[in-house]
């Protein structure tokens, strides 16, 4: 199985009492499906994964599974400090159906690049073949993974994809050149989907193709297909909505949207707390103008 | 009840299946209450509670409690990103028989000074009248207190003290000019006991205290009774204890001590890695120079 | 008078009495322009500019555009943590000849917008009519310009270039969309050419291009022409002239280029250190392989 | 010739012209000497040594100097990237009259251990004998001394001394301990010199001297008496100086309670921006409560 295209970071919604809303969430993978997305990425950091136990963790999963009844390619988030606890995710999420794994690495104390390998071969040992994305956000995790480690994690068998949220766009080209033909790259929302395509990326994973699935497609397509200029006119207004993205609390920011177009996720988890009406009328003004509200 | 003095912060003895090996934790808080510790605080940093599930957490602080035998306040520490799973933590510690919370915000997206308030007020309200400390460490949590919202907290009945693991000791003179008669100050591994307790500390928790606990307490003694020129003479030796704890993984760092003191509390939890060689001679060095070996 | 390009950042060849070397700075010159470069700006960083004394960076800007014989435009570099200080360099540089001013502040204390704003428009306006490229770097200097500061900075009349050296293209993609017709956007070595020349860039100015001037040129003529399949091409190999030039000490990568390259601009500003024997090898890899030496 | 106790960190008073007010410069130089200041060193941060020219830096020590008439020891400022500039200064100040230097690395590209020592012993030959202090801002400077590399200069003669204006007062104790009988401490403003003496430092150099100096010494001598209760009682009310100076712009803070004062010492240089009312109340608050105004 392979991955290539546009993958919203899903939210998780998840009422005062901590229950999973199943009902909005299946409403939203329909949505997005038939919006045209080519997978599906529940429990990224716009998932709040970080926010979630992991009883809550499995049942976003399970629902986003049995909502996509296998239409598209379903990456299901793991995140742990300790290896162990992430591949018992890990297989309770294969268990569930997930067709490949979002890995990601919290950090309390640093750890080294033999612990980092060490960490995400476990998790690709317990993936049982299923290909597995390395996610590193140096915004938010507490550790970020060098060039040298990632290059020895591309010559794991079944570790075939990154997504790397740091800002810094040549990094993706250096990890591009160095892992060519084992591993390939998603952008993540801070960087410039067109560009990444045009130096070699496969796709992105991110929060804002939640709230705006047509247009990233239109502007997937017209990069794969080479037509830049397309691409550009595309991207222009676009980048409006990542610049939202990054100004306000991510997953407060994509529910808010997502409330706006009638899917009623609820608020972010607290102590997280709702977008204030200023930020709100500012998110429907940049939805309006891209035809996403 | 009152908190002062020395308070080690307990490693967590995790076997490789995951089980707490409740033997040498029982062994190691006999051999600390014996040494004159007055306070145990397991799950803090170097207490690894950041790579332990739930029910790992509750065991090791029931393992503590029932060796402690109610001989001296035992803190135990609660930590989440997420106030509902805060509050289900510390109403378990509470059940489980804790005399007080040690409290700590992990964060992933930034949270303001209004969350962050309303999270350590529901553990807090939680606690049932039992005294919470907070503990704020900028080195290793993504969030650090602000100062105004340190002043608000002090406001709220059982918050009653506050452990500061900034290297800032200034920052400490700061709390206790603005919360005096409501919050005290316990000194963090990273400042100089003797120093913290001159501007009107408490005491201390921290990890080194588990590694020479009578030493701590001869120091506390000294500074306790206003003898400066004593304090400054155990303090000096004392100081490079501190200095290695800072130099090499934290939870590594005081397992390593104490397997060579003969608790055999075993590895730090993967993907972190034991100290090598050189580090563990370097340690049984400075403990012997300190006649902790 | 309009910029667009390569412009490549010189070196600043200074002898060990501090003389400053003309005659080799001259052959520099004569053969970047030999080459096809678009303009010259000494007293970028690779220039050394925060090494030289005022008298010292007058003789370097007197040097290359006497060498230059009015052939390409030139941008000369102004710094200081100083207003007065910054209009005094500037009209020294006007008087002198340059054709245009590249800005920069320099910050000990942290400087607000408003003095962000004052200090540009002081140079702008002692800069007579000439355009003045704002430079902002915040790996090196101790400020960073907001996206606010630099929408109120292009509208300033000749303030209409802004070479920004975050590695953040998003960031000039946010900048570009803000200040269309009124500010041009050249990219710095730690962006990638290609890309920031796809969304809208008009050139850039780098240390590389002093080492790789062919390739460069070579690089920005098909993206100018739009052809990007080929701009790619061109890019990949280049890029480790970029990685190269991140790995080492700025200035000292690119004098040990040059000096490889048979030119003797001796050696980086003491306390900086010449590179070793390894960086220059690795160095002359990269050189060989890209077809520069 | 030795150094201890309270040396203020002066202010440059420069009119808009950019010359030094040297009648202002001198009266404040007799108020702090009548107040016991044991030494004073224009040209530390406070002093605005990053804003001015070399004539302007060598005028204000020159008034210094001539104000002085030899009552008390002088610390020169010497200020630079550029190790043979430093060597310059440091002999313009010698040959001024300076009893001792002040020595400051400013970075703009980072400098290893090997850079750092050279540049520091290269300054302190150029003394020619007088003590140098060597003074280290990790908050304003682009650079930080390593553990190491203030041991090793430690073995040079007459590098004697050491302000280290970080907040982390345990790393004062850490160069205490490795520098003893060759080196000693100085406390900054960002210290409790209270905490400082106890330690083992010899005095403090810091803008809040300039404008509380009387407290100071009362302070200084309490704790130099080993009189650590009385010591405290003077520390506490201070302690709100020191967090008004950290609060806000270094030199526009200190100018502008000595404007209050009565020293008309006028505004920082620009960009900087003098303090706002508000700011100015609150230090005119704070001087009350500590009798100093």
């Amino acid at each position: 199985m392979s991955f290539t295209g546009v993958f919203p970071y899903l939210v998780s919604p998840v009422d005062p009492s901590g229950a999973v809303m199943d009902g909005v969430l299946t409403d939203l993978v329909d949505h997005l499906i038939d919006a045209g997305v080519h997978g599906l990425t529940p429990l990224g950091s716009t998932g709040e994964f970080a926010y979630l136990t992991r009883e809550q963790r499995l049942k976003v999963v399970k629902t986003v599974i049995s909502a996509n009844r296998g239409r598209v390619p379903l990456i299901a988030g793991v995140a742990s400090t300790s290896t162990r606890d992430a591949v018992a995710q890990t297989e309770s999420m294969v268990e569930a159906g997930a067709d490949g794994i979002l890995a990601i690495l919290e950090a309390y104390f640093p750890i080294d690049d033999d612990g980092v390998e060490a960490y995400f071969t476990a998790i690709a040992q317990a993936a049982g073949g299923r290909p597995v994305v390395i996610y590193t956000n140096p915004q938010f995790q507490r550790s970020d993974l060098s060039l040298p480690v990632i290059e020895r994690l591309s010559h794991v068998d079944n570790i075939r994809y990154i997504k790397d949220a740091s800002t810094n766009t040549g990094r993706l080209l250096s990890i591009i050149e160095r892992t060519r033909g084992r591993m390939e790259v998603f952008a993540a929302s801070a960087h410039i989907p067109a560009c990444v395509m045009m130096i070699g990326g496969v796709g992105w994973m991110a929060g804002p193709a939640c709230i705006v699935p047509r247009q990233s497609i239109a502007l997937y397509e017209a990069a794969k297909s080479g037509d830049w200029t397309r691409a550009m006119e595309l991207q222009r207004p676009l980048w409006r909505v990542n610049e939202i993205f990054a100004k306000y609390s991510i997953a407060a920011c994509i529910k808010a949207a997502l409330e706006l177009q009638g899917f009623a996720v609820g608020a972010p988890i607290a102590p997280q707390k709702p977008l204030g009406e200023a930020a709100r009328a500012e998110i429907a003004a940049v939805l309006r103008d891209v035809g996403a509200l």
